[in-house]
């Protein structure tokens, strides 16, 4: 149980649902006379929205943020800062057909079992828009580790070809189906020295971090998978003067600690399960349907989930910074 | 700080160093009246010691658990359980020399930067005996899930080719170098449910338990990776009667919970670091230097590490299902 | 930091300044299926407000919670509840003298201190308003416990005379102190068993979510302070047939432990620290001055601290019930 | 569950039974390079123990404490810190006839509600000797603490006259009963601005270390119950220049953050339940019987709460100190 809170001393607690009156997050911990603006979090949260592009669902909300705590004259006053987004494009006649039905791919069934009720509007608390949250956390962050000189940029990776048939392009219009991708993220500037021993190894708690987003299924750190069949030899990250490493297949952790190179992470991205596609399902009374999602959908959702990714290796950078603080009895 | 916990009900505290007195665990949170012995967890780091084979360290000690608490008449008492392994077969001198050095691959250089001290007799803290403690928590954890009918199984795979050079066997007695390979785990009998919305998802923290291993350097549930290249039509796992999934793409995990599938876990061990080829490094002062490390080293560890891994599954299953008690009002 | 969460399965994190735009809380961890109005909280949320009597301070809102996320036609989902309330009746021009002295009893000179930071609206987040958050996590934990057959139930006790000086009525428009007073609050219906051993014992707990509140300055669990001169045989409560107590000098809590017995607590509440008399004081810049706190303060907050302990309380019975659960391994 | 750590970032986990192997603790995020030795904690562990005064229990063991882990070369690593103690004056045999038996004032009949087991050997994990793990958490928080100059010092307080019955002394021999006491506790040299905001104050989080103590039932700060007849005026404390206080009513905390004044504990602590008079109870198939505590029985407790008090106290402030560096982005 209380599973939506991110963080131990920049501590981020999130909440909404798709199709409720808001979601948003409440940051814990946020180190005081930080200049902090809606602006800044908006910058963000406009990336995460669905673009103009044909990959995006056409449900197209402004998300605009509202600070309600924690901001003073234009700074954190170092108490909890929380800000939301409320719902406004919610078309819910179209979820009704949905109620009994388990979408494959998606948390209905499970959500189901566990809790015994379901908001079944999109979701609810499992739908993607859950982010919003993520991201008004990893916003705040990324702008307090700026003042380290600390940055986090990822990117995007996908291959659209098998959408097109041979075609030169997809018929956006009449695709069926969704494709997964890559995402790839890099932070800059990190000092040596972040990370706890054992179970809160830096790199353990990214991959809790990265894992939790719904789309990811895998996360690599550095050379990742490639190490299963390396030599010890080309593995290593020999060091030289300037405590410069010659490679960076330990991805700027060792020991689970941070070594001053940069932090290289990969995620794999699933394909978004709401697809056209007709697919064999149950219904809530245990009888065999089918089912075809039609109507406001992602065909692929990796440039969406870029800043989201930022958003939670911001998070975690920023509360390891914080915990490094005096660790030394000097 | 304080990163040497796991878990939240099911809670287990590790401490120790490679060459320190002993190395041990406290497991807090476990239910009481549950039959344990000192056999029951020394099956287990029976499995976790260097075996008879070529490719472990010669480093060859007992590992015998002693229980200090928390077990009265041969049955758990809900007060925690401190059990401990003592060191034995310790030789110091041979470290003298490492003493100034950073060896490459370890984290001889992060703990150096982070505490500003360090035991550099084999890693000390970061050295791969700190696993004893998780083994201690996982046996106990084992021992508990049996009880629910659920099972974690592990085995690993690696390529010894690399290291014959096109020879049958490898010659242990001069191999100069180390190999990785994959570890794979699954979860048998995990009821639908266990998982928590948003930041501790199942498959989260699952990441985080496995990639807090140290040798660990990737992480996929399912069908991990692969998943960037799949179509939703393909990822997706559809339903049948009898709650029956026609595939298991998912590995046993949607939103986060568990769908009563088995749970499947792939990953990423790095070579041991520890090599006899010539490395460059530099010492504690910042000079350049080489370094051999010859003498008592696993040539693969991966097989050591499937009890670990087993070990920290467990650990995982069973907080969650401890979590997931009594979440539905009824 | 990150102090604004309380609880572990049943986790409340609230936020909001006095003069902010909102205040409110999030509930992690609430059962599902639980039925769950805006009406459920705005019960207590009027309790809380500044009463009709003399006795209050008479800015006067309506305090009308609205809520955000986490019930779905009725019920509770299991996902986290936001529910908030926005300030309306802010009258700032007033606390413009304020803003460079700090006045004696508040939490002014220590805000400065921490964060370098504050907002002098009032207190910002160490204003009295500050309990609107535990109010709301704690009508719905009465809620839910109340399914248990387990209530919560405050008074308060406080003596006026010293403010009539020999008067038969206090002259509440001159009247220039303020008075203290005792609430005491017992828990019926509580099984036996709940709490953990050693650090979070259930009386433990109690007592730090009491202190907690910003007027209490002492916490009794049953004969309190009275143990001190009793001999062993008058505070021990022996036992009969029945497992019933022949008295309750614990107050309900054996080795941190309910017994089944009610719960009882006992606390110390200051005087508010906002009064009329002129006061000794020092600016930001250190210089000595004096104030003199004219307008809209509570002569006595007993009556409006009540509900604010019946919430931290019964917020600590459910997070102890629910981790009470599958303790016994049967 | 897991209620036998305390502390966020100094974190302390106890373990041990009176009659079983061994008891103590693992300390997790004590900050590196601060000296410690075995004689520093054993210090501590000498004042707990039972003294040569007529008041102790006879049972008279030393306490050796061992260090396993944690401390290399004479110095702290940052690694967890295990310490034990082994148990050496058992005599079992003696407590064959309490094992069907609840004894009044203890936690023999909420253990074996809440576990459906115990460990009836004087009381098992609920009994007194359990503070080992507490006072070798202290005794290194006070270290620690001191290279800050900041010092924790508690005295007890008790009347004996009711036990000797109007004679000159007490006639230890044949006494049949016990009696409580106060216990004092100041901090000197604590900075302003430790405690964080709402839930974890400074003074919530010492009342529950406090409160966690078996023998404590009411604890206060500052004026404590006194304020409940205050006038505001009275329990006010004004400010001068040098940023002075001209009184303590406060105990050092405004708000729940230290204002750089002594902090002030007082704590009420109950006779103990161990009595030779004749006792009303049940055995555990719920039929009435009598009890006579005869044997190794402190008559008065509160010289040896007193180090225990200092181990909770100085173990909440080097959390708390550590919690607030970088709490300002400056």
């Amino acid at each position: 149980m209380a599973g939506n809170s991110f963080g131990k001393l920049y501590r981020v607690t999130t909440f909404g649902e798709s199709h409720g009156k808001a979601l948003g997050a409440i940051i814990d911990g946020c180190p005081s006379n930080l200049s902090l603006s809606e602006e800044d979090i908006q910058l963000y949260l406009n990336r995460r929205r669905p673009n103009d592009s044909d990959l995006s669902t056409p449900r197209k909300e402004k998300d605009k943020v509202e600070i309600l705590s924690g901001v003073f004259e234009g700074k954190t006053l170092g108490t909890p800062i929380c800000a939301l987004v409320r719902n406004e494009d919610i078309v819910t006649s179209e979820y009704g057909t949905l109620k009994n039905i388990f979408r494959p791919g998606h948390a209905d069934y499970t959500y189901e079992k566990k809790y015994g009720i379901r908001d079944y509007r999109s979701g609810g608390r499992s739908s993607g828009r859950e982010t919003i949250g993520r991201v008004i956390g990893g916003a705040i962050a990324i702008k307090a580790l700026k003042e380290k000189n600390i940055t986090v940029t990822a990117r995007g990776n996908y291959d659209l070809s098998r959408l097109s048939n041979g075609a030169d392009e997809v018929d956006y219009e009449n695709v069926e189906d969704s494709i997964g991708g890559i995402v790839e993220c890099v932070v800059k500037g990190c000092p040596a020295g972040l990370g706890e021993p054992v179970f809160e190894k830096l790199d353990a708690e990214l991959a809790k971090a990265c894992m939790s987003i719904g789309a990811v299924k895998g996360v690599e750190i550095g050379a990742g998978f490639d190490v299963a069949g390396m030599l010890g030899s080309e593995n290593n990250d020999q060091m030289t003067v300037g405590e410069k490493f010659l490679s960076n297949n330990a991805g700027g952790i060792l020991g689970g600690i941070s070594n001053g190179n940069d932090i290289v992470i990969r995620l794999a991205i699933k394909p978004t399960p709401t697809i056209a596609k007709k697919q064999k399902t149950i219904d809530i009374y245990g009888n065999e349907t089918e089912v075809e999602l039609k109507g406001r959908n992602d065909v692929c959702i990796v440039d969406r989930v870029v800043v989201v990714v930022e958003s939670m290796v911001a998070m975690t950078i920023l509360d390891y910074y914080l915990q490094n603080i005096n660790v030394q009895n000097i």
